[in-house]
């Protein structure tokens, strides 16, 4: 195991993370709800079932609908005031989704300067108080490389991979992932719009961070 | 003007021509929004606003859901007793699309021939009352044709083609309209599921109809 | 096509532009439905389904029972600062009605004076960004000239139609529009209270704002 | 005073009548909301705070929608079943409206001579249970006696004034009491649609059937 | 009539008068359910039905649960601002009953030297914009002259009668009113409460109102 | 203890019995709210508190708005087949208010002769199974004997004390126990409408209840 | 009687007095819900219907999820500023239980020390005011005294108990109650948590409370 | 792998499985939610994320509150008729739990005999279908041994292994896996109920089954 006792695992991130969490805490003391339905929950779930003495506390901080630059105002207070041990990222799909779905509202758009740009800040705060954070790299569940909108996203991803060597950071490559799998069903099998994807795509991404961990 | 005047336009489908119409009449004679906020709407308001004079009887039999097969035993209550002048047909996507998003639940798979059989059986039913029929290819919002999801809806937009010829009716290729606009956009610009449009994509399909009506 | 591409076009008014638009900005990136079921989705929808390489940008600043007056202090915020290319503008129906309905509620009614004031006061501010402003009359879905609230509003709509001429810009005659069809049809026809139209009204002032900018 | 101690006085009708009444008895002795809140609910005010003494039972059976066929499988279980010694009729509206905001569907249209024989049919089948019948003209709150649907309104009216001279019943001409309010007021005054008025038009029919009963 | 054409008429209170009345205004120039479904509304009714001529304004400033200490604060804003020419005021209800259904919450209690003291503040502060000031005595719907609540509310309908003289202003007393007809029926013919009374009793208010207005 | 230990205690009457209980069972094994908000909950309460090793079920099967003749067609099913060895009836209520809330609905109103013959009717299909009958006199919350609904009330209850001594049966005399708390309070104490009372109300009917059962 | 007439009785503690009282007062004059259903209902009940003559306030300042440190910053606006002759506390369930459900989440939990703290000092405030103050030791309706929980709760109850002798207050021994009737029944008997009782548990609680008062 | 490709997979049961699961079919093809959010839906995560290839259909049957018997009855509509590969069976717990909450409510309460015999049934009815059978103890997440209600569940449990020998199925000691964990965390760490785990307990009893199915 890579984590600790008693540790705290903050993943922040989009709508991919925030799956419905409780705010302003993304946790739930009481009815044990708090987590969101999606890849947060899962990995709280294996850590406590699998590993209860460890006693890890994971607080889901994603925000639906939120592009890079929406994570740099709330950092301190949403990660670095808790002191993590863990921290992982997953960020990025809707810098480039807007560029497609929205292409005529131009202030939206993702730029991958400002991409990198926007990570290398956060990254940086971050490396005084941890350096167990995990980049997961932002994908699209879309078969065909020459998709304009998935060769943007390869492109974010590979923003990602390089500053997660260069700063010795864990890397996750969701999209050779979610590749992986496409090779024997296609995209609707993890739901309808290709980027959120149902219990079966989240627990893939689960497993990925778990693997991590479990290292 | 192909249509004449007092004519009932009936148009049925699945939920691309649903779009919550009323029911069980899919119109609306006190508030104007039993038609759905589709194509069918679309197609009604500039026949209403173009040609008042031509007092044009629109309905909506859309129901969300079904596949070719469903339209059999609702066919004679919902299209023929209401003698209408002119039927669209858009069947099909879901008979495609279950074989991909529930590859697992065999019994909710289409099947190219059943398909066939289903409109040749609704298409000799509906012509001892009117040959105004008009079929409308089901299409998926995709560029890759080498998509498996987009092979098996071309292969049902080409029975549609063939019928068409073969009983002498309307054919709108919707795929090909769909196919043009995606030159200049991605396919996220008609919304995020690639089946269900927004309203550009409708008033792309109404336009399409009111070609063939005001030719 | 007298629209650029790329362009931003403004629609401002009273509730027949509003129809139920998502706030605080008139569109919506994610689910399309964030302009309104009126005119204004009609407009977007054809210059998206029949000119989607000009990625025309369509906003709804509609905003229901306002009067002329309340445009003046938003101007700026709602339209201005977008710098947009093209603006229509539609209102005067409640500086009208206030005075019929609401007899006894003196300071709710409008005035000519200022109405062309107010008028006169926003377009001046615009045209330093764009003289692509398009006037539109106000109407009252009413046969009779000699009904008092149609001929109040038919002052109005003079008053437009007089700025429109002397600064230059669009000019919509929306009540000549309307009582055309009026000549097929009876006001019923568009629905109960004469001012709100069905989607066949809109359809119809959509049908002439396209011809402004197609032509 | 014509109406006796101990009464039941049944109001029939459609939305006019209705307002929200409650179902199934248009009466609710719990909470005194059940009479819905337009002319019904203002007669019993009156009768009930003028007249205590008098003991009246005032019971609603309007009908949102109905037309005047639709009285007739209903009559015996919702008025001849009471034994009422008065019963209110103002039905025909619906008859006529859709008509005009319903032209493209034809079977939803009134027909004149319909129209009087479904009258003749409820007032045969009442006569031997009370001749205190108060038989309301349909109205259009619309000044132009020229507008098509007022004409047939009107149309509809004059049989209702034939056979209460006929039958030797009491008749309530509504179309001249709102013609009266109109010479001072536009129909917006009462309301947006022309037919279902707010309280002030509500109160103008309550005092005319409170004329009636305390003549 | 006592009151001219275009005057306004406010109606202030607690909930007898409030009646779930629209805020901030106690009136709706669109929908006519702004005025409550009380007293208010029924005179706004007659007042409109018999008199449209006059073109009388009336607002509802009733506020549920109030006390005649609540007046003073929000008289200038709710009253005296709109120079009104009349002003109705029924008030005291609840400085009554808090005594009795409330015994051991001595601070919701009232008290006859403050209600003297509060009714005699806003009667001074409105002579100087109107002489028509119509004070209503607050009542109690109960037989029995010796019940304890009873016996409180006859002395604050005292003051007002006092008061009413005093200034020479208008006085309905209301406890009268609903004592003769309480000779015929028993207090539940009102509603079950005592105080807040069925449509029944609001015409008997409205009804005592019109008589001072008409005279 | 009258009470045997796993006895079952059930409760029946109207909507003072009823408050909300859970349908169609007046228990609920899971949350614990099954059993209304009234005195049945209360009872239950003091039992399962002070007698736990008791084991008491206690069913609630109140009905709102009932009167004496709607237990008839339910006895067997709500009471008899539980083969209960304690029953209390508090019933007759509605049979007497109905004639001062309702004047005007004459098939809505109580008979003294019916309610006794009702009574005696249930108590004597009861008497095989069980004796422990509990009789409760059917109050109104009222001081004054000469209120005519108190004295209709009054006669009612006195049928109940005369059944009761004719077939042996416990007797709880509410109207006495309300009227010796109102020489200290008034009625409004209990709340507004002198029938429903709030929790010190249904204290005290419950502590009359556990005088039986505890004696 | 040690509670004198006219007395005000403020009830605080978390969410086993709260029981969903009303905000911001724990009391409601008009519809007598606003107790919350728990037991600080269930005495003010007894009181109410047993001693009416002593006309009680009783208030509840129940807020769910506190711990005795949350008391502090509101223990002057919800306890002193009312000056009551009588304070029961029920505080310190949180304190422990959050040690066991949120065992990650360090800042939740409770410690003996600091409790002590916190109670010593919101009885040293109130003693200037009142001696009559009832701590009630915090429970958990647990068998075993071996469980954790169980046994670290015993600990807090200690601190209540040596305070109460301490300061000569008035002690509940609450676990000693629940262990009382576990000696019969099963911990489900009272809920399925172990923390919140139903109304059986409340009862055992509220009776406790009437014993100190009445003794 | 012991689960073959294209599998079906019911899992059936009470509240623990069923979790919210869509009705009539515990599926939903659409939106992905249908299987509830308790051990279902991640046993269908884990072989949809690893096992893709292997297109297995998972079905959730657990349906809310049923005991053993429950079963019975739906055991063909529900499980037979679907001719599945596999099969998981969870219950008990309600025969067990309803004895310890429901005391006083005999008919509620299981039995062991009663229980074997309903496993056995539906035991033998499935064998002809498929060996696959999972059985899995019911359980009861409290650590003393000594607890009547859970040597109860421990005594259902053995009837569970003891028929899975017999009849050469598969069994999880579901009671044993909850007791492993309790060695490190207090049973609250499991949600409050000690019966409906939070996600850290459907993750262990998903892991139990993805061991047996992996295996």
């Amino acid at each position: 195991m890579r984590i600790g006792k008693n540790n705290t695992f903050i993943m922040i991130g989009d709508s991919v993370t925030d799956c419905g969490r409780k705010r302003p805490e993304g946790e739930d003391i009481s009815t044990g709800t708090g987590w969101g339905d999606g890849y947060v929950n899962l990995v709280r779930g294996q850590l406590g079932a699998v590993y209860p003495e460890y006693n890890i506390r994971v607080i889901n901080k994603g925000n639906s609908g939120e592009q890079s630059g929406d994570l740099l105002p709330r950092w301190k207070e949403d990660v670095l005031d808790y002191e993590p041990e863990w921290v992982s990222i997953l960020i990025g799909i809707n810098d480039v989704w807007r560029m497609f779905d929205s292409s005529n509202i131009v202030e939206s758009h993702g730029d991958q300067g400002i991409y990198e740009h926007n990570l290398r800040t956060i990254i940086e705060k971050t490396l005084p108080i941890t350096k167990n954070i995990i980049l997961m790299a932002p994908y699209f569940i879309e078969n065909s490389k020459q998709d304009a909108m998935r060769k943007e996203m390869d492109a974010y991803g590979l923003i990602c991979k390089k500053l997660a060597e260069e700063y010795g950071l864990f890397f996750i490559d969701l999209q050779a992932a979610f590749d992986k799998v496409l090779e024997s069903v296609h995209p609707m099998y993890f739901g309808w719009d290709r980027i959120h994807p149902n219990t079966i795509g989240h627990t893939l991404i689960a497993n990925k961070i778990l693997e991590v961990i479990e290292a």
